[in-house]
């Protein structure tokens, strides 16, 4: 991608999405691979006024070593700094941007999926509590690499592959508007209007019904929809998600019951899953089963009394600029916003109005997405015994 | 360079070089491209029973980001969590990997020398007390890139320097012996041996005579030469710097007085300095000079009391595998394996076998070797007004 508009990405990452503020620290998470746009990020930061900026690079063939040869102790192990440091990133009131992607398969091609589920650091427990406090202005945004390009375009040819991912990314991350942020203002907007509508309704509960699922979430008395428009405890407005089309809420974790086939296959920190089924008792995901990759999600849904229940139900119109590409991003960043959601474990608390309600959502180590959406997908508010669609071939009926 | 020879000098590292042993957490450094040695280093370190392997991957390019781009504040500053880390990374005695190499000479192209000077964090400092505490078993290796090589060999193609330089760095660190770690034992043997016999003298003073040289460097009543086969305080063995042909001690930060001429081009974190002439009066660097790139050095000779004095005197012989290649490798590293050299900086106090000379050593910030050898240079160990030959034509006289 050429420099302009990899520039044009990284001041819409540091200003609309994390909003980084003068004299703030700022974190850039990134794997390998996307170092053209994370040094444009650190440019824009600085630029911005920031006070430092720390890039942590991830190998995901580091972590094909630790699966590979670590001994037991090893898997899911981080040093004490690294949890103290995600403690002080929140202490300090960070911005933080991270940039993410496809993962190249061969770092995880044939590796134990047990293993993998296992590997999960503390420091992901302690990340989630800075988002649910409301800690840190933050956003995820994604840059396309060649094996990134080539699993979502296999039939193309490597470099062809690769500029088509960065022309889809160009799209709908709004960068080919004039003014991206205008064109994001006005998304938002609509998509706040949604979730003020959709709150005032206090629905009970929401239904989805279509192929192979037919699934009731139970909402919490005072869960309120909330569109990916953020504001820290302190009150800086930030985007968490670059592209955002989604409004969602933080569901009963007790009232989740019947099943639901995943419509689009979910990527993990590189394992993908694919013809996922998942059936609720209780609130509980009593069956975890796929046609590849189950095992790595049954090993992280296992990791604690939060991790087999919903922290998350969301719900995506065809509206968005994602759907029309009708492509399979593999990629949840993009994933979760072309189709209507759900994930399991951490709930976000700050969705709830009443403090009261806190203590009843859900809490774990994981928060893992999976999109159940489609345009077969028929989604209800219940309320008593009443119905009322919300939504029909990914068009809003309220 | 093929994956056999990659395998071989990341076991080299782990096993002779850091010696890490079952249990330890070892943090790895490298600066983005040496990848393919890092997850070969990480893979024999989690066989040799690491229970983590921490790699940070440094990136010049988001350095320029700050000194193009950061405020005052920003230059020089580490979040606290760094220096925290630093801190926790000694009591909890980590084994340490550095892979060094050149810098792309474009990371640091037309920057202010002033502020790389002073860009310097506080984890430095931190750092340094691990190592002069023994608290880490740590090395020091170096991957050749492409960058790096066309900095070394600017007169072949950019595949062809990359071939040789690789080529040199095989030889140099014994990587085609039949068993590097035995052809290393046998030449530790011998710069122990030497170290010993320079030891046994208790020279007051070093002298240097060559052209542009005249410099004497007094050492302290109990200074011991060493070699680079160290033990931790726990006494774990390691060889901090792969490859190493030097014996050194701490010299009497008071007593160096004269005028050096540096013999070789000196890199300090992409920056390049050449042509440095340093007058030292009563210990202290009073003039320092360079045909370029003096200002980094003055900057970084500037940052306290202690910068601008030595911490280190090091003699190197003609026997090493460096100088026959009559290479400048732009590396540390390897060039001060070539060739004699003095630090500026924080001494080694281990080397010193009588605590109350403890105080006595130089404490610094900094610790920046620059080579002042070469075959012209007479190195003598004076006593009273005897001068004893030490070195001739970089052959050892005793």
């Amino acid at each position: 991608m050429n420099a302009a508009m990899i520039d044009r990405y990284a001041k819409l990452a540091v200003g609309f999405g994390a909003n980084v503020q003068p004299g703030q620290i700022v974190t850039v998470n990134a794997e390998l691979g996307r170092e053209q746009l994370v040094r444009a990020v650190a440019a824009h930061a600085y630029a911005a006024g920031a006070k430092h900026v720390e890039v942590n690079y991830a190998d995901a063939f580091v972590r094909r070593a630790r699966i590979e040869h670590g001994r037991d102790g090893a898997i899911g192990f981080a040093p004490s700094w690294q949890v103290e440091r995600i403690h002080e990133m929140g202490q300090q009131h960070v911005a933080q941007i991270t940039i993410e992607g496809g993962i190249d398969p061969a770092a995880t091609a044939g590796l134990d999926e047990e293993k993998l589920g296992a590997d999960q650091p503390p420091t992901r427990q302690e990340y989630l509590k800075l988002v649910v406090d409301r800690l840190i202005n933050w956003t995820i945004i994604a840059m396309p690499t060649e094996p990134w390009a080539r699993q979502v375009h296999p039939d193309l040819a490597a470099d062809q592959a690769l500029e088509r991912l960065w022309s889809q990314v160009v799209n709908i991350c709004r960068l080919d508007e004039d003014d991206p942020v205008v064109a994001w203002q006005a998304r938002m907007t609509r998509l706040l209007e949604v979730a003020a509508r959709l709150t005032e309704r206090r629905f009970d509960a929401i239904g989805f019904r279509g192929p192979g699922t037919d699934l009731t979430v139970g909402l919490l008395p005072s869960s309120r929809w909330l569109a990916a428009n953020f504001h820290t405890a302190g009150g800086i407005e930030h985007h968490p998600n670059l592209p955002s089309e989604e409004v969602f809420t933080t569901p009963d974790p007790e009232r989740v019951d019947g099943s639901v086939t995943s419509t689009m296959p979910l990527q993990i920190e590189g394992t993908i899953i694919r013809g996922l089924r998942v059936r609720f008792e209780g609130g509980r995901a009593v069956d975890i089963d796929a046609d590849e990759g189950a095992g790595m999600l049954r090993a992280r849904a296992a990791r604690d009394e939060g991790a087999p229940r919903l922290g998350e139900v969301a719900l995506v119109d065809a509206d968005g600029r994602i759907g029309p590409h009708r492509t399979v991003f593999y990629n949840t960043l993009f994933d979760e916003n072309a189709a209507s959601h759900i994930a399991l474990g951490h709930a976000y608390t700050f969705a709830l109005d009443d403090d009261a309600d806190h203590a009843r959502a859900n809490h774990s180590s994981i928060h893992i997405d999976f999109m159940i959406g489609s345009a077969e997908m028929e989604v209800d508010g219940i309320t008593g015994g009443d119905r009322v669609p919300l939504l029909r071939g990914g068009a809003w009926q309220v």
